[in-house]
């Protein structure tokens, strides 16, 4: 039995971590924490727990955390995972951290989009936790620095064509759209039901979020080439779910088949992405719940444009189930483990 | 007092329709047609309207569109518009069509979309009706074409990019996401509650969206080159609103302040466009129910791509509004009589 | 021309009176408070407003309100209205107040359900703002206290049966369900998107809502005997809208007929309320934006209950639309001016 | 391994037999029917499906309904499964049917609601699946009425009451609201995302419900008396979940901790029925795709009415849920098997 913590414990990720691990035959949660609940019971914040658990959040500071368990899930504000993630690797722990901190491999990247790095050696450490490209990895590593809910949607419907060269790479525009549960379970204007109901909207437009380097940086990777992105997130009045429209130019000569061939080759063994087809689209509807990344591409020959539409659901594929995902490959355990249930829709 | 007629009556458009003429100090709303609901009272359909009017609906047949009306609103379905609309001109009512068939001026470009026109005579007398680029020759027409919902967010974002030369024309990709209301209220799984709610999609992917035809040729006319676009529609789940995120590429040199002065000075004296300027962008919901097209901008140069972010209302101005815009302006009233309404927020 | 005030104004009852008053004929908005505002123009806190106006939220303290107005809406908090009330009618301005501070006629009930009041000698001098009741006694005002929200949905759906002596008076229940902006704008889980979506809920239940008092002081009025409301209040997944669903006992021999003339005399002449009729029954979506009251019922023999359905949009008629309408009266202008435009369906 | 057939397994109830069946591990599905979809994939349907099961539709009229399977599930319309169930039994398979056909044990009463019967000698047969009534029952049956949706909300809401003689039996009032996917997948303009976005309203008022006798019937059993109970329904604008909020009258001398006793004795053994307690309530987001029934009450002297609150996932316990569960005692399994996942929230 794999014994859990969870640090920041009473988000919605943190949510989405528990509703997953209770269900995990191979976990035992031992700690979940929160500052602001901490003593009382997790099913009177969340109460779907109710009958689940006798869970306590408890303080960050608890001491079990390091003595106690085998994996720690950080589900931390970036900026606060890397005030702990020393200790914890020093004390033999696994961690998952589902903040930003780590998933930037050079720290001056890091820098300008985030700031001050308190332990910069990490950075190269850690393994960016997307298992289709970094399973092995993942697989060996202590410390995996779990991707961004956009960036999932977005890494995983360009790699094909990138890693095959199908593509320009001065032109990827990547057209995002996110249900509110990406917003967290923090108060603000921007998640008032009133004000997201009806409205929807464009935010941090003009290359300003900082999930750019991290798509960046993979899509580079990918592609052998230094890519810039042209990112825009928007808000949609729904709780869960992204959906990302990419816009690529295909390189001359690239064919349908030769983009058919390359998600197919590229997804041939994968479980966790189902590919809808040439022509064919997800809706957010059919992944909710669960960590499938579903993709549909068309090539539009009249404006030589190839448009690849992904979803997932971001609180799953997005943070939590993904972060399981990890967990699963990192104690060598088979990697759907408590991840292949139906999704929910409707 | 203008008489007026509306063919095609129990729709969204024609609510629409209904509830602004209604309120127009300078209109009589003589016959709303609805084959499926004609003798019943049209607050039998729409009970918003009890105590509002007692109209009830008649036959499309009837002579009272031909005799007794001084201009007819067209809300009837693509192909539909063109069997009635030669009459209606003889007879010399003035005619304005929210339908496609007369949006496109040139007849092959018409059938390779639509197919076969009855009176491809008529689609280059017709006029586009975005009173911005026609308002004179709308003053002085009687056949007009009310433009897409989705070309009204589209041509309106760009035009005045495109008409000063500050982007290229190979690359113009429009990201639309439009409301449920935009699909209409005839019956679908498409439109079905429970498809739509924490359903995010996009449909007609690729380059075959009937409103294509209609945005590239206004694009082509504003910057005198062939404009090719790819358009990808998204389905939001909230009733009314179409936002537009735009891509274009600016040409060398192009800066900021050029791209600032390009929108104030084309929208200097429009009533209906409100600027929200550079770095700030719009809600659906700031113009729910009104006849504005809200606009704001952003030239990210670490991308190089300039994005351009509108919202309309895509029943009001996607559709009644511009329609009764375009009336005003035909029957030499205010062109804003009965269109400034503080939008519905929230 | 009237010169209005808004104490209060940044709120959505603030929102709503603004977007009514700015289309009034007759009235000039003069000022508008704000404490967490103060200088910014209202556009820039509801953009729905571009272009309508360029006031900016002054001081609450502002001597304007008592120099520079005629009448003062006071949208402030329950508790804050009675700081204000005594020195503005001093001042010789008439008070609208939305608040609860003048709603309860004797000191007893206000203490119980709200504690201390600082002028209770107003309490009686003050006039319950429901039109259909108290016309006269507005029209010779100086201080209006506008009805509650849930209250007016109820009130107008039993006042009839109750005047009538059609129902017993000893098991009256009211199951009402809100949307959204009833909440208000303050931020709250209760207020989350993610927590709203889906999550339809009851609150304040078992006799502890605020807006007991009020209702049983007018149905006592109504009925001649004291009254005790079973009353539950529900929050919806949506913005605006009020449906209550009221269960009362018919007296032995009570026909369908008696019912349906007590709603039909009652409400003869009055222009905001509509009757769906015996068996008919309104949407919220049939009223939204507007100040009607919709209001159906259905006798039902076989449990011996009298269900009476009631819809109305609790920021207009439920607050901001009803305020205006007894502004009207008070200052002997024509009831409905502003107040008449058709609701917003879709 | 129990081999499972499903009729009618297109529209939502379907999905969700289908959904919790593919986690079941001790059932294999063996085939879906339904005429509209007959020859094409379930995940084409469903594509939630997809990667799940490569199960093809088929025609209701296949014989392996009665030759191939050991149970088959009715999700067919009211009148519809009665033409199967004799051949079905007769087959020798077990039947759990989730239309309304066997819920009511007296012809004459079903007679009055429905209309005729073409098998009356079976109704007396069948037993009412609601596991907390009727689970010896249940166990020894081969024919199972799954119960109604509202009526599973409110006999579990009001059953420790009657049964311990708390209330009166005169006056119970039963405020239901329902998600959308209680009206089903099929098209009709009450289900319109338009029409439901943002209306929210009431149905079938006034004692005509079908629901109605199935509720009375399993009340007056828990009572000892004829019970008539008063039932409106509501449309929520949501995709599941059902809120009840129930009130009835305490006889004489009832103290709160009577009524607290009496939920806890009732439920001490329920694995799917959580008390929230004197005083709490539930959402329907905390059931939200479980088999819960959550319940909370409180006693309002002041009105002298036990305000009673339940939520239910529709769908689930409401559903498809509850025939599961039932199956896992038909077939002397752990009850809970696949059924004790956590709720959805958020």
């Amino acid at each position: 039995m794999i014994r859990a913590g969870i640090l920041g414990g009473s988000g919605y990720t943190g949510f989405e971590l528990i509703r997953i691990l209770l269900a995990h035959p191979d976990v035992s949660i031992v700690a979940v924490s929160s500052r602001e609940y901490e003593g009382r019971p997790l099913a009177d914040i969340y109460p779907a727990f109710k009958g689940f658990t006798d869970l306590k959040y408890v303080s960050p500071d608890s001491e079990v955390f390091k003595d106690g368990v085998d994996v720690v899930f950080l589900a931390l504000p970036h900026g606060t995972s890397m005030k702990v993630v020393p200790d914890l690797l020093s004390a033999g722990v696994k961690v998952i951290d589902l903040s930003a901190d780590y998933r930037i491999s050079e720290n001056d990247v890091y820098a300008e989009w985030y700031g001050h790095h308190d332990n910069p050696h990490l950075l190269d450490k850690a393994v960016y936790g997307l298992p289709e490209l970094y399973r092995e990895e993942i697989r060996s590593s202590n410390l995996v620095a779990n991707p961004g809910c956009y960036p999932t949607s977005i890494i995983l419907a360009v790699a094909p064509v990138l890693a095959n060269s199908l593509a320009k790479t001065d032109i990827i525009i990547a057209d995002s759209k996110s249900g509110v549960t990406g917003a967290g379970r923090g108060l603000s204007l921007a998640t008032h039901f009133c004000e997201v109901n009806e409205g929807f909207k464009a935010y941090k437009v003009g290359g300003v979020h900082r999930h750019i380097p991290e798509i960046e940086q993979e899509l580079s990777k990918l592609s052998g080439k230094t890519v810039r992105i042209s990112f825009t997130p928007h808000l949609v009045p729904m709780s869960r779910g992204i959906l990302s429209t990419i816009y690529v130019v295909p390189r001359n000569g690239v064919r349908e088949r030769d983009i058919q061939h390359a998600f197919e080759d590229f997804y041939a063994h994968e479980p966790f992405v189902r590919l809808c087809g040439d022509g064919e689209f997800p809706s957010t509807l059919q992944v909710r719940g669960s960590n499938f990344c579903d993709i549909g591409w068309k090539f539009d020959k009249r404006s030589n444009i190839l448009i690849i539409v992904s979803a997932i659901d971001n609180l799953t594929r997005g943070a939590s189930g993904q972060a399981v995902c990890n967990m699963n490959i990192m104690f060598d355990i088979p990697e759907t483990t408590a991840l292949l249930l139906s999704p929910w829709q409707p």
